[in-house]
């Protein structure tokens, strides 16, 4: 069981970014990416298409004997994920918890900001969860919903990304908040822009290499590390693999050369 | 069969302009509208899954007995249509033809630009198609990626929208095009952002609303208008209704109350 590989899924492209932090921390092991590329992106869409896309991604991780699952989607971690938990046999890690007890660890003031997607925000997780951990936080959350297109589409520093940027977060600096969440594994690619408008003296978490650290802790706590010296990494996806492996190597730091596949369920 | 509805789709909620003009111009028809909310966006995806989901889109309308297909959406109808025509009993309109017609028609210059989304200008199917009909005319495309989830989040008249919409269409002004077609159904919710930049000088042209006046012409030539006084409209969708009714007043110019479903084959 313990060389059996950890299972990790998102929308599409942006929990490589933890794929990548699990590689760093733990080098020996085997990993099976799912990224919904088909159906990307999740933030828009309605409570029960979250939940019905979720499901079917961790039951396609399930297939290849994973010992955990991370689910590095910021929308399907706190929509979905608070009703699947307890339907699987196997341990099932979102982005939420990692990031929320971190971030009650770092406020001074008790004021925290917290950006994601249009689902996410709605869902109002992390503000339930932050308030589980500490009542006395005061939590502020604001959906930025053109994040994720313009850094697909290269916009990631541009005055037009700045401006949009001002809008989504000029309302939780003026709320003085000095911790704030980048709820989507796409926003850590936002960090300067982001950095500029909040100031230096708020800090910046992401739940993404929060999680990777979380899963760590916990394969050590169930003696599930892989006792091998190096890992292996396969690629699932549900649109074309080229574009996959061409853009992927942006979130994962280095290229994507092979192991991708199209997964069966979407072939026609 | 005369009496059939005309069945139209899109990838989401831009399709219901060209429901509001097929209303507008054939008040009698019964329209059977598909919008596959739960997989919108189509144009940055691989030519392949874009042809699945076209494929599945028209076997759905196919199941209600419509005597007519009104492709709405700009990459379906430039990727996928041209290798699903010839597959089904039943006549498939899109949006490239009527467009292309027109603009050869209009231009004086014989400078024609082509703007829609990565998936459409990528398969060079408008260029084609204008060369067919007129071999000494120039097409120059680009590709405007961020221009759906600009309008689709309320920022269709902003200064952020006007920075990007120049990066994306100062090349054609700069290559003096006397016409544009908007090639995606979200385009014409820019036209003042647009207009604004190509000036008063440059026609803008509506695929969807051009396709409208042509499935009416392909009726009357085939005696198959309706001969009822106002016919009755039923949408489905791939994800929540709620949302759609909401949003989808906005495209359509009226509030959409009832006959909204959510399609068979996306329940749980």
């Amino acid at each position: 069981m313990r060389n059996n590989p950890i299972g990790v899924f998102d929308s599409g492209l942006g929990g490589l970014t933890a794929v990548r932090e699990i590689q760093r921390i733990m080098p020996g092991e085997d990993i099976i990416y799912f990224g919904d590329t088909g159906r990307v992106p999740y933030g828009t869409r309605s409570r029960e298409t979250i939940i019905r896309y979720t499901k079917e991604d961790i039951e396609f991780l399930l297939k290849h004997d994973i010992k955990l699952v991370v689910a590095a989607c910021g929308t399907a971690s706190s929509v979905a994920l608070p009703v699947l938990y307890d339907k699987y046999d196997v341990k099932i890690m979102g982005v939420l918890e990692a990031a929320c007890r971190k971030a009650v660890s770092v406020t001074k003031n008790n004021r925290l900001g917290v950006i994601g997607t249009a689902g996410t925000v709605k869902s109002g997780k992390y503000a339930e969860l932050i308030n589980e951990l500490s009542p006395k936080i005061q939590v502020f959350s604001a959906a930025c919903p053109l994040f994720v297109p313009l850094v697909e589409n290269g916009y990631s520093e541009s005055k037009a990304a700045e401006l949009i940027a001002k809008d989504y977060l000029l309302p939780l600096k003026n709320e003085k908040v000095d911790t704030l969440i980048l709820g989507c594994t796409h926003y850590p690619l936002l960090t300067k822009v982001i950095s500029d408008i909040m100031g230096d003296e708020v800090t910046l978490l992401s739940p993404g290499a929060l999680a990777a650290q979380e899963a760590k802790e916990y394969l050590e706590r169930e003696n599930l590390l892989s006792d091998k010296k190096s890992g292996t990494s396969e690629f699932y996806v549900s649109d074309s693999v080229e574009n996959f492996a061409e853009l992927g190597g942006t979130f994962l730091g280095k290229p994507i050369k092979s192991s991708v596949h199209l997964a069966e369920a979407f072939r026609q």
